[in-house]
C-alpha cells in the first residue's frame, strides 16, 4: 500500500497487489530499529519541540468542556466495561451530555500532566508524542450547535470550525458508515510530531497510537451509555477535505462514530 | 519503511531516509479503500476462513486460567483506571497471582462469544479479524515455572512452549527493555487473518489492532495494582527467534512488560 505512491512517484516499477502485500507485512516490522541509532533525528540535532495542538484561529468561538475532576459519571467497575465492549453501529435519538462528550474527548486525547512540555495522556503514545488532533462532527450534542469542531487538550476546550448540517459531507467521508451517530470522531495526525523523534520508524508507531486512542473511546462509551465503532474505511481524500486539513502534513488517520445505545444493564 | 525491503528485492532503486518518511506517511493513510471493493479478496473467492487461534501441539503442557466468571479484581471505577494510566517501568518483586496473569490475557485477546466463527473480543478489530498470537515470557507468576507460554483464547489456557529462565534473550529481544518485569507479553501477527478478508489494505489495521490491544492491557493492569509498558522498540529477528516464529507468515509486532506497582490509591 504504502509503496503505491513512491513507486509511482518513481515511475519505475509498476507494483502488483502481491507487492502491496509484501509491503503491507514489511511495514509492521521493527527491523528499522538498529538504523535508528545511525540517524541524527531532528530531536537529537536540537530542532525545537514540535507543538502538542494546533494553534486556535482568531476570534474562534470556544466551547469549555466539563473538566476531568467534575465527572459524575463513568464509575462502572472496569471488568464490566470490559465485559460489554461491542462494535455498536445502532444508536439511540437522543443527544449526548456535554459531560458524555467531555469525558470521550478527555478519555482519547485530554492531557493529565505536562512534564518538560510532554503531555502525559489517558492512552499511550511512543515517546509520549501524541500525533494527533481530534476532530468532531456533532450532530446532537445537548447546548452544542451541530457543526464541525476541534478539540484543544491544552485547554480542554472546543473549537467551532464550521456550523452547520454536515451530515452529508460527513456520510461520504465515512463511505456511508455516519448511521445514526449523535458525534463522529475523525482523528488527524500531523505526523513530524512523532518523525521529529523518530524519523523513519514513525508511521507504524502512529498507527498503533491510533489504535490506542480508539480503544479508550470504546470502553469510555460503554462506561456512560454509549457506544462506538472504529471505521478504517474512511475516505481519504473527502475526510481530509471535510477538516481542510492538507493531507501531506496533517490527514485523516482514524475515524469513530458514536452515539446513545440501550442500556441492557 | 515498508520500500525498502520491497525495493532491495527489486534492486532498482536505493530508498533514502525521506523516502522512508514519505512511505511511512502513505502507509498511513487510507487511499486504496476504493481499490479493494475491485479486488477479489480471499473471503469473496470463498477460502476457508483462517483458524482463530494456532493449534496446540502434540503433548503440550495447558494451564488453565482463572475464567472471567470468577474474575474478583479489576472493580475499580472506570473513569479511576483511565486517570492512573501511564508507562510503567518500574516493578515489585512480588510475582503477579494467576488472576491477575488471567485478567491481563483475557481484557487483551479472551474470547467472549463466538458469531458464525468469529470471535467478539474485549478489543476491537477491524472485521473482527484478530490476527494475533499472544506469548507470554513469565519470570514470576504464582504456580506458574519460569518459562515461554502462548495463550489460547478459545480455550482459555496457557501452553507451556519453553520451560526455564530466558530473560537474557527475552531482553534481547526487547533491546534491554525488560527491567523487572514479573511478565513480557510479546504479540505476533498471523496477517494472513486479515488479508483473508481485507487484502492490501491488512497492514495499517493490525497495527491499529495491536494498539487496541495494547490500550486494554494499560487499563487492565491499572485496575488490578499491576502496570504495565509498550515496547515498539523490540528486536525483529530476536523477538521472532524467542518465539520460534517463521517471521514471514508469522511475526511480532508489538511487545509489554508488566508487574506489580506500588499502590499509591
Amino acid at each position: 500500500m504504502c509503496n503505491f505512491k513512491l513507486l509511482a512517484t518513481k515511475g519505475s516499477v509498476v507494483m502488483t497487489n502481491n507487492d502491496k502485500l509484501k509491503a503491507g507485512r514489511a511495514f509492521l516490522k521493527a527491523d528499522d530499529w538498529g538504523e535508528l541509532s545511525k540517524l541524527e533525528t531532528d530531536q537529537q540535532l536540537g530542532k525545537p519541540t514540535p507543538p502538542l495542538q494546533k494553534p486556535i484561529h482568531d476570534g474562534a468561538k470556544l466551547i469549555d468542556l466539563i473538566p476531568p475532576t467534575e465527572f459524575t459519571l463513568g464509575t462502572m467497575p472496569f471488568m464490566e466495561v470490559v465485559k460489554k465492549r461491542r462494535s455498536r453501529r445502532k444508536f439511540l435519538d437522543e443527544p449526548l451530555s456535554l459531560e458524555q462528550l467531555s469525558i470521550l474527548l478527555w478519555t482519547t486525547q485530554g492531557i493529565q500532566r505536562l512534564i518538560r512540555g510532554t503531555s502525559i495522556r489517558p492512552v499511550a503514545s511512543g515517546g509520549a508524542r501524541h500525533p494527533f488532533e481530534s476532530y468532531l462532527y456533532v450532530e446532537r450534542v445537548d447546548g452544542l450547535a451541530k457543526g464541525l469542531y476541534r478539540y484543544q487538550p491544552l485547554e480542554h476546550q472546543l473549537v467551532l470550525l464550521r456550523e452547520g448540517d454536515l451530515s452529508e459531507d460527513t456520510n461520504a467521508a465515512l463511505r456511508g458508515q455516519l448511521y445514526n451517530s449523535a458525534v463522529v470522531f475523525l482523528w488527524t495526525a500531523i505526523p513530524y510530531r512523532t518523525e521529529w523523534r523518530y524519523s523513519i520508524l514513525s508511521g507504524k508507531l502512529i498507527a498503533q497510537d491510533s489504535g490506542h486512542l480508539a480503544q479508550n473511546l470504546y470502553l469510555a462509551a460503554e462506561a456512560i451509555g454509549c457506544g462506538a465503532c472504529a471505521i478504517g474505511a474512511y475516505d481519504q481524500v473527502k475526510a481530509d477535505g471535510l477538516l481542510s486539513v492538507d493531507g501531506a502534513d496533517e490527514f485523516t488517520v482514524y475515524a469513530a462514530i458514536t452515539g446513545r445505545i440501550k442500556d441492557k444493564r
